[in-house]
């Protein structure tokens, strides 16, 4: 049997995960494309397992002896609404320690630099203005973390390390020692309304697509500011836009976004109280991933249970 | 007796530091200037302590009675160089807990900026360029902190508490625990040939002053970044220009200058390896400080000893 790989990567990804999955995956026939595995069907029947990295639409289509999906990426939502990924084959999401600890990093760094007014600092230092601006203590700072999933966990407990105050929020009950914790659309409002920053690290669902348009942004606290690393579609731009021109939020720091790479014309790249990042608050590390994603390649082999499979109706 | 506050406090700064300091020292006379004091001496026989924030020159003259002096800011080397500042009274530096946190905090964003490359992403920003820049994970990333004492031992636990590599240098043996530490001059060029990231906590001595010039910038490896949090006077600057220049160092997080306001003409505020910060890694919070205050100020009256008291000959 063989695995395919997926993807749409071009040589600077291929350069770091060739020899990564290679090195996971050794004794493995590995092919980049269909063609490489001949046969008189065109090798589709070789093929039990797809790596998979924004896979080109179809790419997973008539392979009858695949058994496992592995995505590359932590999110799926994506796949979830191609038709063409077969619906009765398993399918995996990334689920890397290193990646949550990229992701708190990330949310750790919007954190201090709204809290420690390191935005308005950069706007200050573009017009060499030497002024000095207010100082709270971090656990004077009210954060909600939205999306109790192992991203959202990690970074709820690596921001109360570094002493903020922090709650969460999720869809269904999920407890975190030391840190209250709300559940369910009737809790939204109250986490929202004293949030002073909100991470959101939902995954984007029907229920969540949307979520932060005018009327969930008019519940924060006037002065508010919006973290966004979980998808873009989460957001309603113009509702965004709006908050921030009438001073309803503060800012926005935004990695992911309804279309990208971000247009070169969209507001949010010139918009003084937005910070755009380019989908980077936590890159996959090939070094680690491809053993993540070996370890269920493996488990399927050896028919143990496989790890971190999508609840398709959920969602996630 | 009473107490004077020698001051160059504003208004703004007035309003926090009158209600703290009241609060702080119930019952005690507390003068904001000679006038205050009244008596046929002028009132200078009343006072015994005085509380001091970048005092006017020759404030503390005079004041036959004056027993501490006690400073509001955590670096005493301007009273140190001040003559009118009388010698054969205990000088207190501010140590307070909530200082040693605000300055990880800035320390800590400044490691994770340069280390998740935000400086870069945001002037790919305002060129409106999506690029993804290479991620590494922290414990991947040296870290040196240079001095020792609460505030960079505060700095290098926080540092090392979110992942990075530390290692520290001081003039004199400091041990912490988990932590590679050297010490003395001659460890000094190691420390600075394998750090990545300096971040500079050491008070100025005339030992320290001007010690990143162009041989010891010349030590790191190339691309290295720079953060001074301590005094501008470590740093010579036409010499951190050329390395930034020559592309010896890639970065440098600045928040002290020789001459604060930083001067509007000055090449710091628009060179793009630069980020200017107006002396903000770490204002004294004047709830905390004024208890801490108090503390040495009630001692004094029962004869106890003085916290914190600056040792002159060593200069901290």
């Amino acid at each position: 049997m063989a695995i395919l790989l997926a993807t749409d990567f071009g040589d600077a990804e291929w350069a770091a995960w060739w020899p990564a999955l290679q090195a996971a995956l050794p004794g493995e026939r590995l092919l980049r494309s269909l063609d490489e595995a001949g046969g008189a069907d065109g090798g589709a029947a070789a093929i039990d397992v797809a790596l998979v990295a924004n896979p080109p639409r179809g790419a997973l289509a008539g392979l009858p002896r695949l058994r496992l999906v592995q995505s590359l990426w932590a999110g799926v939502d994506k796949l979830l609404a191609d038709p063409t990924v077969p619906a009765e084959v398993p399918l995996a999401r990334m689920v890397d320690p290193a990646m949550n600890e990229a992701m708190a990093e990330t949310v750790l760094w919007a954190v201090l630099s709204l809290h420690r007014a390191h935005f308005a600092y950069a706007r200050q230092q573009r017009a060499h203005e030497w002024r000095q601006l207010p100082q709270r203590r971090a656990d004077e700072v009210n954060v909600a973390v939205l999306g109790l999933g192992q991203m959202g966990r990690c970074c709820a407990l690596r921001l109360a390390a570094n002493g903020y105050r922090v709650s969460g929020w999720s869809a269904r009950p999920a407890a975190i020692a030391g840190m209250p914790t709300h559940a369910g659309d009737a809790a939204l409002e109250g986490v929202l309304r004293s949030a002073e920053i909100v991470v959101n690290l939902l995954p984007l669902t029907p229920a969540t697509r949307g979520l932060f348009d005018a009327r969930r942004l008019a519940m924060l606290p006037r002065g508010a500011a919006l973290i966004n690393v979980a998808r873009g579609a989460h957001v309603v731009d113009a509702d965004l836009l709006a908050a921030l021109d009438a001073g309803q939020l503060s800012h926005a720091v935004l990695d992911v976004f309804a279309a990208e790479p971000l247009p070169p014309a969209h507001p949010f790249w010139s918009h003084p109280g937005v910070t755009v990042l380019p989908h980077v608050a936590a890159l996959t590390d090939a070094r680690s991933a491809a053993r993540i994603a070996a370890r269920n390649v493996h488990a399927l082999r050896e028919g143990r249970a496989l790890e971190n499979v999508v609840d398709r109706a959920r969602g996630y």
